[in-house]
């Protein structure tokens, strides 16, 4: 048990650019991180962008997810749009099956599917949308893992169809008394200090809870940490994170991956 | 040997419609076919649609293929574009994949794949589009049979990759000296005649010849009929062309596809 | 201002097709409407159709109008979106220039602006798109008319930058006691009954207002009637809705338009 | 005739970037040249990235015309496509009408054409293409300028309408001895130098030749020289070009455009 509480998951997105424009810097980033959650050609992406993306981060180790977005590329998937229970589960499953493609011509296997933004964000709170896309999730392959934000209905209904889930939180982001996210534009909504921000997960780690920026002790569950590829230092930042938890104990590797030999089962620095 | 021979499959292009847009008959053509190429999302198809296909061809046991096109859906993938073979080989993949995630939860295999419109006959005479197809079903699933024009280049390369190749003839369409179709611009290009149809597809698959519209007999192997789904009357045809095989001892079934008990290794009428 | 009164507008959407696939009978539709609202490439269209649908309606003497939605094809514009103002503004202004494109060759005009969908109905009760629109409009050209649901915030914001509005009512449609139209999903939503439809038409353009369904008085303007050329007969309802209309007094033609001599200031039957 | 030879337009590709993607430094560029190519939203560029390079392309003086591209955002418009003339002149005229609409709130006029990468390409080599891309201009406004590679036989076709034809030469490209430029492939096919650039321009403008890497001297027209915008150092080598020509009395300044008061008949430094 203790094992499984001292351990963490460092993931990013991956593979959002699209022909010939490009975005964030994904070998730097493979570096440092555990999951890679690779855009499937929907709001980012595209089968050259997925085949090369696949090929680097399974030449690094990296757990490999599928990252579906909405169909909404000029948006970059991040307006909402009110698409039915049944539109959802049908643009999970197509964006899973495509990259899945990429990875078993390379001897992968998919190990995780996180939405991508207006997907992930209403998928936290829409009941119908949590439900198709863990269905879709299950009904492809069981032992995929489905990543949602913490405490969210996605996770919840990704347990209830019998997938592991991973509960994802933020190093950079200061939470609310009732657990959300402080919105983007209040001012204390960013932790741009590394030590604070690595202070902010040593606690979600050790106490199962994080301190709120008015003070409270919320109960949550930290499986995973979102690192925001698209950020200037995001690399550097991802880098001292991970070099922190390490020193404080904590093991970096995906859920469900084996620990690797000679590495202390995690990834090498 | 003399049951190879006397076997033949029939198949059509499905599930073409997009969005709010339908096309072609395909509960009807369902019926009469032994072999679906189901469109993938690109030239024509969605998620929904793509679903809903499969689910119909499953229901009837009609055997499921890829149906992958060109990035062209205003041009509904029939003009010309100069991708690369890597490109080729990329899409190919990316859509081979999407149709599979609709397969699995529904129990369903991946029996065959069909290139389309303009990827379909450049692959024909562009050595280095057919080798990036042909490498690209190889990669995903061995075991999935390549459906490409007769004698062409793209059953060649699927041949050399070791592939299980079904070469396509028209029942429809006359053919040149030099085995090729006649183009469709010129006047004895099409075969309106079901019975002159018939009697083509006999030829063929009782002599591996077809008889040239300028009287030569040309070498011509004969594995799967195509069935234009977009013509009016296209189930009329099916039906009447399928009949008149049948009644002649030929096994209407899908190439490697098992018999299926009390229907003399054949679907049912 | 008795002439004004007893006129009246029939529009219908046109050109919604997309490459290979075709919908609605446009050609027998222009033969009884007085405006055309002409899909621009979003939602529907595309610049072959756009060309093809602005000749045939100016062949026939019926007033071009855009007909621009949402960057939604797969969903035909009619899913929400939550654009900003202004990307709402920019799309309107994009696809009102490039059909503009096609009516400048042609020797036309643009004559109306009617957005489409999900573009139609957020318009009508959120204040930034309506005024977003209105903006673009008036923007690209002051003498358009903006065609807006009948009593809405998009008939009010085109009023207050000045332009021309034509109010738009249904025909076919029941109507609440707060002038709203009846949710389709109840069971009294739709005049099926041609003559129920005329009798509609007739109360609005001679009194003002409509019954709604539970019997009260409703004031509402009634510039142009909406048809819906997607359903069967459409074009059939359209030709005895003109004639009864005619019958009864009321002049048939597109706001602003010059009576056409010996035609009695209406398009020609 | 003095005057004209002594005067030289410099232009480049604008708002080529998509959604959240960038490409280019637009606004170092704009600052050096005195024709900007915008991209109208198939190829690259989107509404909102159209209005704002109008806008800034316009506060600086700098002419504005279209750029309009094939249907290939995955290829950013440079793979050929086999399109029929008529679909040429219908995507060309689209994209005019759609940068237009940007245009006209803003009080400015669209200047020119210049078609992008396998348009322009193709155009070039293409009767039907150059034709087809002519005639849409001249329809949409006769006093549009249309830009083509010098000697091409869009620039023919141009002529044939009755436009004003702008002929386009390449500072940093070597030619060869039938005129055409030197592929990129080859050893020398680039001047990365700005002096020999800059030398190479002045042969052009001062003698009506341009000399071959073979040593030909081959008769050229040099109206306006094009600036590679996505090149890095892009803005300083067009910087030093525009200062070197300055220096020896050419005049730098969009066709067709007026003198500027107290700037000697050339934008700013």
């Amino acid at each position: 048990m203790a094992e499984r509480v001292m351990t963490l998951d460092l993931n990013c997105d991956m593979g959002e650019g699209f022909g010939i424009y490009r975005l964030g810097d994904d070998s730097a980033l493979l570096e440092q991180i555990t999951s890679a959650n690779i855009a499937c050609g929907w709001h980012g992406g595209d089968p050259r962008i997925m085949r090369r993306t696949v090929a680097q981060a399974l030449a690094r180790g990296v757990a490999v997810g599928a990252h579906p977005g909405l169909p909404d590329r000029e948006g970059f998937g991040r307006r909402d749009m009110n698409l039915s229970a049944q539109e959802v589960y049908d643009l999970v499953l197509y964006q899973m099956g495509a990259l899945e493609a990429f990875l078993r011509p390379q001897g992968g296997k998919l190990h995780h599917v996180k939405p991508h933004g207006a997907l992930y964000n209403q998928a936290a709170q829409r009941a119908d949308w949590a439900g198709a896309i863990a269905q879709a999730v299950a009904d492809f392959d069981q032992n995929v893992v489905l990543v949602g934000l913490a405490g969210s209905l996605l996770c919840a209904a990704g347990r209830r169809v019998g997938l592991t889930v991973a509960e994802e939180v933020f190093a950079d982001r200061t939470y609310q008394a009732d657990g959300s996210l402080t919105p983007r534009h209040q001012a204390d909504a960013l932790l741009t200090d590394v030590h604070q921000a690595l202070e902010q997960v040593l606690t979600m780690v050790r106490t199962g809870t994080v301190v709120a920026r008015t003070g409270e002790h919320v109960p949550i569950k930290a499986d995973t940490i979102c690192i925001h590829g698209d950020h200037p230092g995001a690399a550097q930042f991802a880098e001292r994170l991970r070099q922190g938890l390490r020193a404080e104990g904590i093991t970096i590797r995906a859920l469900n991956q084996p620990a690797r030999i000679g590495d202390d089962a995690e990834r090498k620095c």
